[in-house]
């Protein structure tokens, strides 16, 4: 039992420049940063839990259009978007997550349906989308996906043919990755971790990062910590980023803040996977870390601490 | 460096009961383990490599109809073929996964051709078609997957209403579940492993199982070993079991043996997860295990061994 209880966030990592960020943006972000901690934040001091706090966390990113995940999504090559989230819960190991899912107003909302009312862990595509009309998801038009930045982001994708066979990885990396994600521990000591995603601008062949992938870029235990992952999905699937966390943890004895540095700082950047991670574990040690340039991040909890940053 | 090769397959985990197995398809079984056996011992003996052997021996399973993967793929709810497959290196730490595709003759070539010609790990559904058809894959008319026995399991399945949410996990279990897998070790000590699957029958929303999660039903290291899995997939991706026995040995430093152990006989056991796991290790150590009354298996190496088995 502990009686700390604390929430932590992600926007998404990447090339965030600060020479390129506006006062303006800048603090509209800061701003929908703090508007989904204080999300989670009030589930857990009214004594809600863990998975409740991070669904609420990333549910405000969601409807949130800076944020690629929800409403903010990034278009495919298609021109639709396609959605992918993912949750866990670290008192029953329960998980949920969904791949492709498309018009969701919140799908994370869909994954925690999965992690409660099927037998199943991971739908996907349309099958997942048939899932949300039976147990009554809240559903949105197309055009409530869409938003300019995005939508101009895409034109220069899919006009430069910056799509899934161009190996120029480094060109407008920044604008192309993004995920959002919340991992909580409640008063009653259990974790949870959520996270949500657009997935990659002018993405092709029904591509999916490691976002819905429950081990790569969601893990929640609580014999070690909560997890949540943003950055270059492949690299998270492959180095499968948040197992790696919990079980440096657990076979190793390392603390939360030594088994995600060696991931963040180390396997990822051998892998030239760029990103970061933050996570909370049962004791209330709370660690953002990232070897990209910048990741939208924030925490709170109930011992004072209460920030939101974007740089290093 | 190792002078060992070997090759370690399986067809499948679950409740495969003797008494229910006639003499003639027994044979049959072991005939077609045997033949995807020397499938990819061919290739390790004329020097190929263990990525090329995993598939060899995987592709051999998928185009034999008693196999739950390519060919003998069993049905979706909506009367339709979805498969899955996976295949990682563990050299490189390349992967590759396609998930939801059909029509496609060998899903294990798909998910190679997104290792190693595509900046992706994870392709789903029809996107994964269209990058089939991009890349000049093998396809088959839908009537190649047609067999009367899967057809008859598929009708009492859907007549039973025994489909995704259904909790009723007794009941017929052995005819819903199936993968196929290879593990392999090539003469310059790299190993690999490859997973394909039909899924579950009768299943709905896009349901995606453990094969295509890398992590979960497939993961090759060089510094522990090549995984593959089978059985109750939803339990598999809570476990994140094949990437659990890897940190065992990396973190832990227990054996192949002590670390598959511990997952298939406890972790998986107290998430009431049925199946099977096999591995190989640098060294051309072998385990093939399962918690189920039987597991189609089989394994040959260059040191004398050549075995193919069915139950306990």
């Amino acid at each position: 039992m502990s009686s700390t209880f604390a929430i932590v966030i992600h926007g998404g990592a990447g090339t965030i420049s600060k020479k390129e960020m506006t006062d303006e943006l800048e603090k509209a972000f800061l701003q929908g940063l703090t508007d989904a901690i204080n999300a989670g934040y009030s589930v857990l001091e009214k004594g809600g839990t863990a998975i409740r706090a991070a669904q609420a966390s990333v549910m405000s990113l969601e409807d949130n259009e800076l944020f690629n995940a929800g409403k903010g999504s990034v278009f495919t090559r298609k021109g639709i978007h396609e959605m992918d989230a993912a949750i866990m819960d670290g008192k029953t190991l329960g998980a949920g997550a969904v791949a492709g899912v498309r018009n969701i107003r919140n799908p994370i909302e869909l994954a925690a349906e999965v992690m409660l009312n099927s037998d199943h862990v991971l739908l996907s595509g349309e099958g997942a989308n048939e899932f949300a009309l039976y147990r009554k998801l809240k559903i949105e038009p197309t055009e409530y996906f869409f938003s300019k930045t995005r939508y101009d982001q895409w034109k220069e994708a899919r006009d430069s043919e910056d799509y899934v066979l161009d190996h120029n990885h480094e060109k407008s990396k920044e604008k192309r990755i993004g995920t959002v994600g919340a991992v909580a521990l409640d008063s009653e000591g259990n974790v949870a971790a959520a996270t949500s995603t657009g997935g990659m601008t002018n993405k092709n062949f029904g591509r999916l990062g490691d976002t819905p992938v429950i081990g790569s870029g969601t893990y929640a235990n609580n014999r070690t910590a909560a997890i949540s992952c943003t950055g270059h999905g492949e690299m998270f699937i492959r180095a499968v980023a948040a197992y790696d966390v919990s079980c440096l943890m657990e076979y190793k004895g390392l603390s939360l803040h030594e088994a995600m540095d060696i991931v963040v700082n180390d396997k990822l950047v051998k892998l030239k996977g760029e990103g970061g991670i933050i996570g909370v574990d049962p004791k209330g040690n709370i660690a953002m870390l990232f070897n990209s340039e910048g990741m939208y991040r924030g925490a709170r909890n109930n011992m004072g601490l209460n920030e939101t940053a974007i740089y290093k």
